[in-house]
């Protein structure tokens, strides 16, 4: 039962072929297994959860489901605010911080129907330092983050669907180095209401799932205008789940320029190959030419991002410097000394390459790139690369990671697909169709 | 002649009452006269003035009007690039800079069949250093800046009307101690493109003219998206003239806070004195109450300006340092030392008053402030003080000044209205009805 996708969760739950209280043992049982060795919970109150499980299969009963998702149990990253639940933003600062309210994006889900399962791992503050998440794949190798606990918790089929982050790569390198489906949707497409700020005009809330209709599914209920954000977009959101469905062949744009360069022969090579079975299956390929020097643009991707850490963390950091990890606290003091004039070349240059990113885009239904350099290392001491996805969070574009196959090592190997802003219909219909002619992963320890 | 109005100017062209020749030579023998003492213009061509005005005359002959503008001479800012007319920015490092295109504000006047006159003074790259023109009230005066000879030309009738530009307060101060009317419209609403940049996120285009109507057609050609200025808005545009043609009493929010205490005690009675009148004449005026901290708000839109200056003038400064006068040098080096938290967390604070202000505008017709602390300082050595404009400049919301009145010395006094954002419509009919409760000043010189 702990395999089911959320689409198939749901459905159970509605048709009353599956009890929610069902559905969260079984998830539950999972947790005890593997949790010891994966470290998936940073907070996981079983009493709770089976709670909320008999509550909403008692409205299931009454005949009164609240929303699409519900009974759907979710992993929420420890940087969303929940109500009366500890939120430490994997910081010792805030171990003990237990807010008052929900995020926006966790109202929405339980607005839904989801159940809050639990808090999942993140790395310190969302950055680059490790977490003590373990990689469901092999334990030896880093599940990546900073979403480390919602990505590998998918994988695992710990939950079947949970909420992530991005302000580098935060979602979807995760996302492809345990094997599963990472979303990051349009700058301001979800609200970062109640949110632990990493870098204001980079952070983006997104979700992972093991399918693409899953992830339509979860932006459904998450996209939308909420006034509490100042950057949330008034932008109509559309019907994403069903954008995922029947989806025809899709115009994709592969971009072989620094991404290719820069990954591993493995992975330029699987690749090459998952084009060649998209094309096969009827995929409109062609080569997408971008001008811009990527090089430059992750310069200005950090510049950006430090700085604005240095603002959002600057009091902590004046009151605590000690409870630091060495990655935050070098983004910080690295903020605190560039000057402004750096920030606003680099904002600048960001804002040339989202147009010209943008403008690229739109010529496609998305453009294709691996979604990271390699297999998710086999270091502890990293939680990898984010140069294959920062691009995508620096211009604010949609973007989703879907696995494409195995590398020799089995490790899970996937596609980066990139899509114009507010274009997530296109990008989850492409993304589906991707899905169908790749197939999909065997879960971990079962290849 | 001279005296006319822009559309008294484009209706006499249109019925033949007038023809252009003899309106362009009536406003050049009015230049030859005043300008050796007043210093309006940096460029005057007086033969390619008549040329233009020889060809749009021959055009009314053959019964081809360019457009709604067609035949009104256009004083430019010397900011603005004009092809194959020197451009200097007020720099002697631009002294012989001629361009080889139309900045899109001039080339879409032109396109609506106005004249583009000659180029008028500006502050050394549009900053706070004085410029050799003279407050045509008294040439003891300032005549503020840094659009200080489109502000003085049009006062002193040596043109109907004129393009500004405003990072501060550079159009509504200069029109309020000129004694006449100055629009800078909503951030985003006139293309900057071809226009010197001071600091790009608060650069703002903005004419002036003699009446409020003459703003609407002035705005009704320069209005509108262009991809070429990559901060230009998608707003659709509306009829500006139109809403200064019978406007209705509007709903006003007079702000009392900060402008009443910080103006002297003869603009702030003044101002007290406006506001009866107009509230006798039948509008609705209360008191609109800010939260926010104005001092706080201008330090931000410093650092904000300072910081952009400091990129924007980069390149030209580090080549040749002393080429600049004080206060812009002065500003550019404050901003090559500004650290970047500082910028990022004073763009915060703009944010934060540009959603509180929109809110507070959005709760009338305007907002009503005095335009300026006093009259024009008998100070050659400054072009006065911008806290009032500058608010709403960083709020990036339109705003419009028009003289109420004659100081006890005999200089003009001015009210600033200000609306919600891209609401020029209200804007314009609420200062034209004002306009009408006020009355006109005497020309310069015949009070």
């Amino acid at each position: 039962m702990y395999d089911l996708t959320i689409a198939e969760a749901v459905d159970a739950v509605r048709t009353r072929s599956v009890s929610v209280v069902e559905l969260m043992e079984s998830l539950l049982a999972r947790s005890r297994t593997l949790d010891p060795a994966l470290r998936v919970w940073e907070t996981l109150d079983e009493d709770a959860a089976l709670d909320a499980a008999r509550s909403a299969q008692a409205d299931v009963e009454r005949g009164r489901l609240r929303g699409p998702l519900h009974g759907a149990p979710i992993g929420v990253k420890d940087i969303f605010n929940t109500q009366g639940v500890r939120t430490t933003s994997g910081s010792p600062i805030y171990e003990d911080f237990t807010p008052g309210f929900d995020s926006t994006a966790v109202a929405r889900l339980t607005a839904a129907g989801a159940i809050m399962m639990g808090k999942t791992v993140t790395t310190e503050f969302a950055s680059f330092d490790p977490s003590p998440t373990r990689n469901p794949w092999n334990p030896r190798h880093t599940p990546g983050g900073s979403s480390s606990g919602s990505a590998a918790g998918v994988a695992a089929r710990m939950f079947p669907g949970a909420l992530g982050s991005q302000t580098s790569g935060s979602v979807l390198r995760p996302a492809s180095y345990n094997g599963v489906v990472g979303l990051k949707p349009t700058f301001g497409r979800i609200s970062r209401y109640g949110v632990t700020p990493v870098a204001w005009s980079l952070d983006t809330v997104g979700c992972f799932t093991r399918t693409v209709e899953d992830a339509g599914i979860m932006l459904d209920a998450l996209a939308g205008m909420d006034e509490l954000d100042p950057a949330s977009s008034a932008e109509p959101v559309s019907r994403y789940a069903d954008a995922a469905v029947n989806p025809a062949p899709p115009r994709i744009g592969a971009l072989r320029r620094f991404f290719f360069e820069r990954a591993d022969d493995e992975v330029a090579a699987h690749t090459d190959e998952a084009i060649g079975r998209l094309a096969r299956a009827g995929a409109s390929v062609s080569e997408a030419e971008p001008e811009c020097d990527f090089d430059t643009l992750l310069a200005a991707h950090r510049i950006v991002m430090n700085v604005e850490s240095a603002v959002s963390r600057g009091p902590d950091f004046a009151a605590r410097p000690d409870d630091f990890s060495p990655n935050v606290r070098g983004s910080i003091e690295w903020g605190m000394m560039a000057p402004a004039t750096a920030y606003v070349q680099a904002q600048r240059r960001r804002a040339a390459f989202r147009r010209e990113a943008a403008d690229l885009a739109a010529r496609f239904d998305a453009l294709l790139t691996p979604s990271t350099l390699t297999p998710a290392p086999r270091d502890l001491t990293t939680t990898g690369d984010a140069s294959f996805q920062a691009p995508w969070t620096t211009a604010g574009l949609p973007a989703i990671s879907l696995p494409s196959g195995l590398s020799a090592s089995g490790l899970p190997l996937g596609i980066q697909l990139v899509a114009a802003p507010f274009a997530e219909s296109r990008l989850l219909s492409a993304a589906s169709w991707c899905e169908g002619a790749l197939g999909h992963l065997p879960p971990p320890g079962e290849g």
